[in-house]
Parts: structure tokens; C-alpha cells; sequence
């Protein structure tokens, strides 16, 4: 597997265009829609915001998803379209059938996201010109524009793309992706769209980009929160040639271990660039009764306040750790519980070992700090990626209407 | 019911001592040890942390809340006895065995608690002094001290007191406290002291005691951690006269309802005086389909740390309110969820409504800010108490190593 360059337009028969529609600044000075258009039929998935309150769009997406055949991906910044009741659906039902009418695709195969303020109305005048412009800016090199369309309070745009060898020749998986964080007005979501020039069966798709996000993007937290407009989607038009990757064989394990890793690279980007986050932080709980409890453990750690605002500190505190760790609801014996920090282990068995303060207090100074939480129950593990709570979080939430 | 002064010594046959034994700070100028006692028999209850990680404090504790009679109990601040092993344990013990000898009372009827940082074997030689200047301090007076000498983090002295009358006559019932927030080296953790001079069978105390604690220590956050020494006890001597109250008579339910009311007062002033707090938040949640259900999206508006530097930033942000209702795992119909905030209805069926942003960004200006989230699914309803996140907050858990 190798890193390549063009994002979602690395995997053959992809294209994509953004525009400034006015849409993020009345002015119209920013990159605030973009179109992912496959050239050929393709199978989509979608993984969604577990929230009660689901914007239009993921409602409208699920639909499309169920179909279990997406053609274009069209989404806009600057508006979330949540909390706009029948408006917001019919607004959504609009750019579809925009997208169709541009793109030449049927409208049961075109996706729409948003992200943005909540609880305005999308102003559907610039949506259509925002689609229009993308449609006639589709290229094979539109993916860093799409990328930079995307974001809303992320500081940089985030594309990865891979090819993996298989039997039948190599295939690309390309992906997009912007950060989560405050919601209004500026609502921040995790968005990511991933074209593939695989072939996969839809169902096959589906329960694989279920697993991937399940073990990445689930795994990370900025701020705990679960927005309204959650969404992963996964385009794949086989346009690498060759029959479906089916389940079972060397050739889908191959891919399947591919998207996973570049989920996982996405994934970490977001944390990195996280609001206000000076640090990235890795949790890895070994030896727990079971798996599940291994990711309670972990979350629990990965999403305290006061382990995040130690992390912030550079402060050595395991016992903040150990504590995040006891009321995480896994069912395990302190007695038994050790804590590594960066290679040093500061607790064993229960207890604090005698390591110079010196040492843990300068490995808490690097950038991306790796914390073991080992306990002794069995063997189950699970890791989360984190952020630092920091004095700018605050600011970046607090602040902006001053 | 009346408020009344003397906070744990307000209630007949209780005395307090404190003295400054040098565990907080090595030059002894600062309280950090207290000693409650009852001149009679008592009734005793508990309600302790549910970490896994129980300070060694706790566990003798419970043993002691199984057996039902409570004298004494010794608290000390400035070391939490935690993470400790098994000497944490022999220690607790040489210490109630030193207030069973200073106090004349039964071993078995002390209660131990302790506040401070973890990870660090008590220092048993100060220990037995302050065990020892606390007997010599003890005297009817001696609520204040007690309430300033458990004190970590805390800003102000928690103490409260009420007199209830019932038919046989006026019953007393105080309380001290400290607050919850950081952990090590200066371990926070949730204390509460209560006394009474009713009667009543242990069983009786002890399940009035869960269901008050359930309802109002268990409804309030500042950061979400449970610390590993979080205690709450009762103790309940009958010196007021009078036979036992029992439940399903008026006069125990007039006993109940004062008791929720007590500690409600002091959970709240535990919000209040939370690390960095700027403001108290209340939290009410009706309409959802069951009490269980209002608990959890009152308790996610609360523990959201979007939510929270909203707050801070007096930001009417009913979308973070919304979103945070919706990823509670409650079930209920986003669109016929309203918010009113400080009684100005902002959302209303789903959507915002044209409400003047001037009016209710003057609202969020109060110290004290009243959010309620209406659902429309049954009668259940709950509410939490909670403090906004600040800079200061930042500040007091990060840098107090610098």
C-alpha cells in the first residue's frame, strides 16, 4: 500500500469541482460547495450521526444509501440545513434533483451534505448557483479544491489517497475530510467522502465501511459531542477493472486492511487539527476482559476533562488516568491496572512506581503523547485518539460572539 | 422548616474539632483534619463513589455503613489515601483505632474519609496528632472549623442546617461539605457530612440517604470525573427525642423532604463554587416518556463541554442545547422538542423561533441561568445542576504545575 496524490480523484473515473457560492460570506470569497462526481454507476455507503436530531440531509442520505447506488456526493459549508423542518427535506430534495439535472445522473443516486449554522434555512438561490459552478468546474485534479470547500472551522483542508496492489492489478481508495468541533454558527461536523475504483458489492460495502468507521472515526474525540449532520460515505465504481472484491478472499482483506488504514489516517487528522488542540494523544487499553471493555476504558480516558486538560498541562497525572479509567463502567481490579506514558510506566499493579518526575514531565512535552493502560483481565484492547483541552477551546467556543 | 446555624453541630449531641496537623501544607498553618462526633449512639449511612478505584478510606466505610452504627468520623484533607495498596488499608485502620481511644467509642463505629492527592501513603505520624488535637478541639461550636478544614480546592466553606418541626417536636439536621473537581495533587472529590438529631432505623436512614443522594449529588457536575473517595454520610442519634420515625408516616416524609432539601442546598453550592465557575446552570428536562429519560438529556446538556463555554461565553446557543438532547440516548421526536431559556422560548416544535437575539443574550448575562428543554413525549422529568466552562477552569487543572 502507497500514499498517492489527488485525494478523492486518485481512484480512476472520479472527478470533482468546487466553488465559492457565497453561501460561508455573502461576498462570496470562499470555497463553499463542491461536487464529487463518479463517471460511471458506483456502489455507495454511509455511516450517520447516531443524533435523534438528524439534519435533512442524513435523512435524505440514509434514503439513497438503502438504494445502495450514489453516482455524485454534492455538499455545501457555511449551513448545516438542521433544524429546519419540511423546508429543510424539500430544500434537500431540490439540490438532487439540481445535481441530476448538471451532472446527468439520476437523482436517486446523488448525496447531499451540509454543514454550517443550524436552524437557518439554506438560501436555495446560491445552492443552485453553487451547484451549477461546480458542475462546470468538474476535473480529475478538483480534489484539493473539494477538500478546502469542505472545511468550516478546520485550519487545514485533509485528503489522503492509497494504492493497493491486488491479484488483478492495483486499485485506489482517496478520501475527504473536515474536522468536528462547536456547532453554531459555525456548526462543525465530521464529514468524509471516500471514492474507491474497487468493485464491491453494496452490502459488501456497506457492512465494510461500517467496521472502518466503527474502529476509526468512532474512535476520536475533539469535544464528545455528536453532531446533527454526521456523515461518512463511500463511493466505489470499479473503474480499476476486474470482478467485485468478495468477503473471504485474500483480494478483499488486502482492501479492507487499505480503507481501514486510511480511515484511521483521516480519523487522526481531524484530532490534530481539533479545536485549540496542541497535542495529539493515542489510548490503548490492553489486557481488559473484553474488547468492549478495553473501548470503554479507552474513551473514558480519551473524553475526560481533567486527563485532557493534564495532557494540556504536560502534566504526568496518572492518577486523573486511573481515575478516568475506574468509572469508565469496564469491570476490572485496580489492583491490577498499569499505566504507560510514552515507553515510562508510572503505575504498576495499583500503585505509582518511583520514576523521576523529570523524565515523565519531558516526555509529556512532545507533540503526540501514547498512552498504555494495561490491566489484567484477559485479552481485550481498543485504542482512541484524543485531543488537549486548551485555553484556546475555550476561546474558539466561548468567545466569538464578543 | 427553618433555616438554622451550627451546620454538622446544629442538631443536639453533636460536637466538632478541627486542627491544622501539618498534612496540607508541612508548616501546620492551615486546617486539614476534623473530627465529628455523636455523644450518643447513631444510626449510620453512606453512599460512596461507584469508581472502581475506591480509596482505601471507602472501603472501610462501607463496612462500617453495613453494620448501621456510626460515632465518629475523622476527616482529613491534603491526602486522599488513594491508590495506596494495601497499606492504605492498615493505615485507615490505625486510625480509627486512634479516634476509638481519643474519643471512647466502639472502632467499628468510625467512619474515615479523606481528601487530598493520591497515590502517596498518609503521614501516620501527623495523622495521630491531628486525631489527637481534634478530640482535645471538639465542642459544640465546632461546625465552621470542621466545614473550613475539609476544604481542598474549594473557594468557600460549605455548611447548612435546618429545623424541621414534626409532631413530637423540632428535629435538626446539618451538613458540611467540599467540592468536586481536580484530582492529583490536590485530589478533589465530592465529601459530605450530615447529621441529625432524629431517629432512625439504619435500614430507613440508609435508603432515604440513597434516594436524596440519588436526586441531588448525583445530579450535579462540574467536570464528569468521579473521583475514588466520593463519600456521603448520615448520621442519625435521636436526641431530639422521640420514638423512630417511620416511613409512611407524615412526620418521616416531613424528615424526607427536609433531608432532599438540605442536600440539594449543598450540592448546589458545590456547583457554585466549581473549579473556574462563572455561573450556576439549572437544568430541567419535562415531557420526556420516562424520569429515566429526562435524566439522561438533562445530564448531557449538563456534562457537554459545548454547552458549558456557551455558557461561559453567554451565548444563547440553543443549537449545542439541541444537539446535545439528541445524542443523549434518550428517545424521543426532535420535532416536538422547545427550549426556554430563562423563560424566553427559543426553539420551539424543532425549530428556533424569531425570538430577539439582544433579549436572550441579556438573559445569559444572570449569574444564575435557567435552561429548561421541553419534550413531548410523557411526564417524565429531571433536572441537573452545572457550572460553565471557563478559561479559569483551563487554568486551575493545567498549569498548577507551573
Amino acid at each position: 500500500m502507497n500514499s498517492v496524490s489527488g485525494g478523492v480523484c486518485a481512484p480512476r473515473g472520479f472527478r470533482a469541482g468546487a466553488a465559492a457560492a457565497g453561501i460561508k460570506n455573502p461576498q462570496g470569497t470562499r470555497l463553499d460547495c463542491a461536487l464529487i462526481l463518479s463517471d460511471a454507476p458506483a456502489a455507495v455507503a454511509g455511516c450517520f450521526t447516531t443524533n435523534r436530531v438528524k439534519a435533512a440531509p442524513v435523512l435524505w442520505d440514509q434514503g439513497v444509501c438503502v438504494g445502495g447506488a450514489g453516482r455524485a456526493v454534492f455538499v455545501n459549508s457555511g449551513n448545516a440545513n438542521a433544524c429546519t423542518g419540511d423546508r429543510g427535506l424539500d430544500d434537500v430534495k431540490s439540490i438532487a434533483a439540481l445535481v441530476a439535472s448538471a451532472a446527468d445522473v439520476p437523482v436517486t443516486e446523488v448525496l447531499v451534505c451540509s454543514t454550517g449554522v443550524i436552524g437557518v434555512p439554506l438560501p436555495m438561490d446560491r445552492m443552485e448557483r453553487g451547484v451549477r459552478a461546480c458542475a462546470a468546474a468538474l476535473s480529475p485534479e478538483g480534489g484539493a479544491d473539494a477538500a478546502r470547500a469542505i472545511m468550516t472551522t478546520d485550519t487545514v483542508p485533509k485528503e489522503f489517497a492509497v494504492e493497493v496492489p491486488l491479484s488483478g492489478g492495483a486499485v485506489r481508495i482517496g478520501s475527504i475530510a473536515k474536522g468536528s468541533g462547536m456547532i453554531a454558527p459555525n456548526m462543525a461536523t465530521m464529514l468524509c467522502f471516500i471514492t474507491t475504483d474497487a468493485a464491491l458489492a453494496p452490502a459488501d460495502l456497506q457492512a465494510l465501511l461500517r467496521r472502518c468507521t466503527e474502529r476509526t472515526f468512532n474512535r476520536i474525540c475533539v469535544d464528545n459531542d455528536t453532531s446533527t449532520n454526521d456523515t461518512v460515505l463511500c463511493l466505489a465504481n470499479g473503474q480499476a477493472g476486474g470482478s467485485p472484491l468478495t468477503p473471504g478472499t485474500a483480494d478483499f482483506d488486502a482492501f479492507a486492511e487499505a480503507l481501514e488504514a486510511l480511515c484511521a489516517e483521516t480519523a487522526k487528522a481531524l484530532v490534530r487539527d481539533g479545536e485549540g488542540a496542541t497535542k495529539f494523544i493515542e489510548i490503548t487499553v490492553e489486557g481488559a476482559a473484553t474488547d468492549e471493555d478495553a473501548r470503554l476504558v479507552a474513551r473514558s480516558v480519551a473524553q475526560s476533562q481533567l486527563c485532557k486538560t493534564a495532557f494540556f498541562g504536560e502534566d504526568p497525572n496518572w492518577g486523573r488516568i486511573a481515575c478516568a479509567a475506574g468509572y469508565s463502567g469496564a469491570d476490572f481490579d485496580p489492583s491490577g491496572m498499569s499505566i504507560v506514558l510514552e515507553g515510562l510506566t508510572i503505575f504498576q499493579d495499583g500503585r505509582p512506581t518511583d520514576y523521576e518526575e523529570a523524565d515523565a514531565a519531558a516526555r509529556m512535552k512532545r507533540r503526540e503523547v501514547r498512552v498504555r493502560v494495561l490491566l489484567s483481565e484477559g485479552a481485550g484492547r481498543a485504542a482512541w485518539w484524543t485531543s488537549d483541552l486548551s485555553h484556546d477551546y475555550v476561546s474558539i467556543n466561548a468567545d466569538y460572539r464578543s
